[in-house]
Order: structure tokens, then sequence, then C-alpha cells
């Protein structure tokens, strides 16, 4: 299955057009299909995004019948001749499904997977992290080059902000973090359950969630764990909004903490969970982290990280390639194999490190202290 | 073959792969590996971008052995923590090769394909094409929520310039004229072959290229059709380019023509090529222009246009479907089905319309006045 994650943006085919076209052309007279795609894939990212940021998805789930592009396009402002090109894209990616309706006019519906994953208020929705990759990711990412040269995030070039306080860059104005929390919460709205439970972690009572920012993953612990209690530990401002937007109802076995886990004391418990914290740091300030996690975890306790792992041989998966490129042109770390975190938990002090892949977007490694 | 256009960045694995893998996370749980992978596609654009742009391909070409990361680093003067990552990447993408050298260190060579597509210097070079989409269609298509909305191309948005004539706006700048013209150049290296001989051209002795720019497609027909001279016609800054970049050597059977094919008397030709012209323009503009063509062309002569032709039942090719997108957020064009370009050419005057599908990037279109 890891083999999968090398698979881009691959459009569902038979087997038979899958390889035969690909490697004849290929073999035949070298011809660059495998670098036209690669050419065209932001184009493809943006038909996705724009399509979910115009509202196609949600207008079509919202209509008793499919709709033609003109009427689309009338329901939500649009430029008719613009949306009915869109609205082909989208065919041409799978997201929509087309057909004549009676009257001889092509017709357009939402994909069973368009329903689930790109409709704001379906509990599965990728929505906000595709409003996130579209207006902050993809312009860090015009910048990569000047990444690659200075070896530091962009953005400063990007966004015009100062970016040596990372998360006052990130959360930049309350707007860019409640964006934020809104893209955290929608991807462990599909990966949170896969990575709770790749290990038991029944016998740890007191879990500390540190950055646990929006709480979805201290959710899923909490139904998944039902004799667990959560501590929620984020900044002040991260903690008032999460109170606000994301755990607005007042629960006997969640609790918040506020401060900087750099700075701050951090509440002690059973088990720490780091769930995409350490790839925004480099080494020296992962170990720094992680030895304080180690000082206030109670003894027998464990910390429980959650990453993109790479492989140990360099060879992908790709997502993670590009992931570790995402964390240059926007942060201070990196993605890291197994091998890399086994290496700074020994460091801080922890034992016993097991790792998880689950072949999705992303692996778990538990250390016990 | 055409399906073929469907499969988006793929990367080789065996069929095996390719089928379990996807076929069965979709049904098994409904994961969005397929939006997932959509969502990547600007990173796996802006990954070899950024390695074209950055020289890595030159470098390892210049080389007599496989480079380390480090190597290339100071070669070329980039972080060597951030060039290890690209590199990662680039393995990922099956654009470099890796192995370990006797002295133990991970090692990089190009693939055949980069050699053959991704070094400037290669006669079948994608890189100024690349460069081009990087910095000029990349940023315009991040306006394309706004392009849809409005109906119209974004170069006001992305680059501050007023688009009302279009090829003003892409020529802003003698240099922004030069980086066009070795884009169009590119692709004709890929694509000029198999769209000048999809019909036997020797019938036409003098053919005159529209827009012929740097005379990638006229030097094609030269060789392939020794008995025909050549006209290039296109605007007189691009003809005086073309003379000093690209065409320098004198041809016999080459001249050029100064004008502007909205405002000026066209050459009589015996057949007329509109390689990626029509596209730019609104289906008014098209015909203008085709009846204008039709009426300078000698009797019995003709008209062969190159484009991305779309499917006649809106299916597809993905491509040509994203195409038609570029037009939008760059032009005033779009991409347009084979009965599309049919209609166009019998309102101007022209009859024996024949169709020629390459299923690469480029189709052409042949009709008789």
């Amino acid at each position: 299955m890891n083999s999968l994650s090398l698979q881009k943006l691959s459009v569902s085919r038979t087997d038979r057009e899958q390889s035969s076209g690909k490697m004849t052309s290929a073999k035949d007279d070298l011809y660059p299909r495998k670098i036209l795609d690669y050419m065209e894939g932001f184009m493809v990212s943006k038909t996705l995004f724009a399509a979910c940021e115009l509202g196609v998805f949600e207008q079509l789930h919202a209509s008793a019948q499919p709709l033609s592009s003109a009427d689309l396009a009338q329901a939500l402002g649009l430029s008719s001749d613009a949306t009915e090109r869109l609205l082909s894209a989208c065919v041409g990616l799978e997201l929509l499904n087309t057909q004549t309706n009676p009257a001889g006019e092509v017709v357009y519906s939402n994909t069973e997977m368009s329903t689930v994953f790109l409709i704001e208020s379906s509990p599965r929705s990728l929505y906000h992290s595709i409003q996130y990759s579209s207006r902050t990711i993809y312009l860090c990412w015009h910048y990569l080059t000047d990444a690659i040269r200075e070896g530091n995030n962009q953005y400063e070039k990007a966004f015009g902000i100062n970016s040596k306080d990372l998360f006052q860059a990130l959360y930049r104005s309350d707007d860019e973090m409640v964006k934020f929390m809104h893209l955290m919460n929608s991807i462990w709205n599909i990966c949170g359950h896969d990575v709770i439970t790749a290990f038991d972690l029944s016998p740890f009572r007191c879990i500390c969630d540190l950055g646990g920012c929006s709480g979805a993953l201290a959710k899923q612990c909490l139904s998944l764990y039902p004799q667990s209690s959560l501590i929620i530990f984020d900044l002040p401002k991260v903690i008032q909004t999460s109170r606000q937007h994301f755990v607005s109802e007042p629960h006997e076995r969640i609790s918040f903490c506020e401060g900087d886990f750099f700075k701050d004391a951090l509440p002690p418990a059973d088990l720490y969970i780091l769930a995409r914290i350490l790839h925004d740091w480099t080494d020296q300030r992962s170990i720094e982290l992680l030895t304080k996690v180690h000082q206030s975890c109670t003894s027998g306790g464990g910390v429980l990280l959650i990453e993109s792992l790479l492989y140990e041989d360099n060879s992908g998966p790709l997502t993670g390639q590009l992931y570790s490129l995402n964390m240059l042109v926007q942060t201070e770390g990196r993605e890291r194999k197994g091998s890399d975190y086994s290496r700074l938990l020994t460091t801080a002090g922890f034992t016993c490190v097991q790792i998880h892949r689950t072949d999705k977007l992303y692996d778990v490694i538990l250390a016990r202290k």
C-alpha cells in the first residue's frame, strides 16, 4: 500500500489503459507525458480549489436535481462560460458526474466522494483544508526556489510578514488563526481515527494534547477511550477560539490549559500527544520540547508522535517528500524518518519506541518513559 | 490512447500496485486519496519547476559522475538541507536516480527523460516552457476563482497590467516577449513533428505561418516538405527577435512578414498555419481572422489549425479542459471541440474540414478553400 503515495493525481481507468498507454508511449518515442502531467499539477489543484471555494459542490448538494452550468452560474453569480469550463474540468477529474436531462441540457451532480469530502458541512469535510491550501500554501510555494537557495520559509515574500516567531506569523490575525485551526480540524476528520487507534491508549488515563488546537484529536480520544480524560494545551488565543468555535459544549472529561509549550510549564499527564508538532521545528528545538515532556510525564507514561514518516531509504513516500518541502516554505522544520524521531525521543530520555505506519497521510510513534 | 490524457501525474508502478491500492482503499472506507493527490498537484509542479530553475538537471548533466546533495548545493549556491529535500522529492517523482557511492554517500543522477527534456540545451528541452509556467502561468492561476466570477483573464491582478490588448500585456517587456517565444519554441520541439506530418502538406508550395513566432514550426515544415517555402508572419518586434535569437541564419526558403493579423493585409499563400492562435480569441474574432485568411488564400489552398481539441461529448481530455481554463485566466479565448472549429471554418468560407487527433498535446485540422 505504501506505493500508493507514489501515484499522484491518478484518475481511475481500467488497468489496461493505465499500463498500456503510458508505458508504450514512453518507450516508443520518449514522449514526456509524465513531465507534462507534472506541469499541469497546479492547474489540477486550482480547479479543485476554485470549485470548492465558489460553492459548486455545496450548490449541487442543496439542489433536488442535477443542475446545468447556466443554472449554477446564475445561482452563484459566476460567468456562465467560465462556469461551464470549470464544471467540465471537474468531470475530467471525476469530481462531478454529468448526464443529459430530458430537456437535452447537460447537467451536473456531485460524486459520492465530493459529497462526503467537499461539502463544508460534511463531518469528513476537507473544505477548510482546501481553502487554506489555495490561499496560503499555494502562494508560499511560489517562492520555493528562494526557499531552497536561502534554506528558510517564505512568509515574508508571500505575505510581507516577518516569520521569526513562526506562530505569530501563522496566526497573524484572528481570521488567519481560525482558518489554520479549521485546516487542522479537517485533517483529523479524515485521519484522526487511524492515528488514535494505531496503539492501545487505554492504559493512559490522563492524556495531554500539546498544541491540541481545535480539539479534534481530543474528541476522537474521548470516544475511543472512555476511561481517559483530556487536556488540550495550546496558546491562550487558540484555546479561547477553540472554546468558542470547536469545543463549545462543556465536557467533564475535557479541560483546557493555556500556555506556550516552549516557555511555560506543562501539566502532568500519563500520555502527551504531539500531532504534527515536531515537523514544525528543528531537531534542537524538538529535543528541547521532548525533554520537557519527559520531565512532566508520569512514570510509566508515554508520548505519542503523529507525523508523516519518510521511508528509511529516502525513496518516498512522495507525499512525505513534498510535505518536507512544504515545511521548508512554511516553517522551521521538516518531515523525518522513523529513525530520526527515534533518535530525538531517546535523546530526550524516552525508551521502547514503536513505529506504526498507517499508509495514509499520518503515521504514529509511541515511546515510553 | 485518448484515455491517457486522463491519467494525471502518474508515476510508473507495476499494474498490481496501480490497481490494487487505489481501488480497494477507495471502496473500503472511502478515503479521499484522489482529492488529497489533487491537493498536492501544485507541489508536484513547483518541485519540478524549482529543480529546473535552480539548474539541478544541468549540473548533474555536466558532471562526470553522480553527485551528492552537498556537492550540488555547493556548486549551485543552495542551502544544503533544502537541496537534499528537493532531490529526494525528485527521486519520488522519478526525475532523478539515486544510488550509494563507494564512499557510502547517497548520490544523484538524471534519468533519461530528465536529460532529454529538462536540460536547457537539449534539442527537445521543455526548460523554457517550465520557466514560463512557473513564473507567469502559476501566478495567473492563483486568481482562478476571480476569473470564473468575472469571466476574464487575470493579468491585472497577477501582474498589475491592463490586458485590454492581450499581446501588449503578454509582451509587456522585451524580456517577457523572449520568454514567451521560448515557451512556444519548446512546445514545438516536442509536438511539432506530429502536427506537421498529420496531413500531407506537400501540395502547398507557399506556406504562411500566422503568428509564427520563433519559427519552430516553419523549420519543421522546411525539413519535411523540401518543395515548400515559408513565410513567418508576426508582430514587428516578434519578427525582429525571431531573426535575432531563433532564425538567425538566412535561409533561402524562409522569409519574414511584419504585421498585426487583425489590422494588416496578409501575404498571399497556398496554406496558412494557425498554431495555437484561435484559442487566444473569441469566436467572433476567430471568424474575422479566418475570413481574412480565406480572402488571401490562393484558390485550392487551405488552412491548418493546430489546437488542443476537446472531445465532442465534453468528457475530456482533461488536459484540454485544464487548458481551456488556462485560456480563461490568460487570454480572451478557450479550447474548443473539433465541431466548434469546423463551424468557425465553414462560417469563414472554408470547406472539406478534416480533423486529426494526435493523442498528444496538440491536434490538427485541415480545411480547403
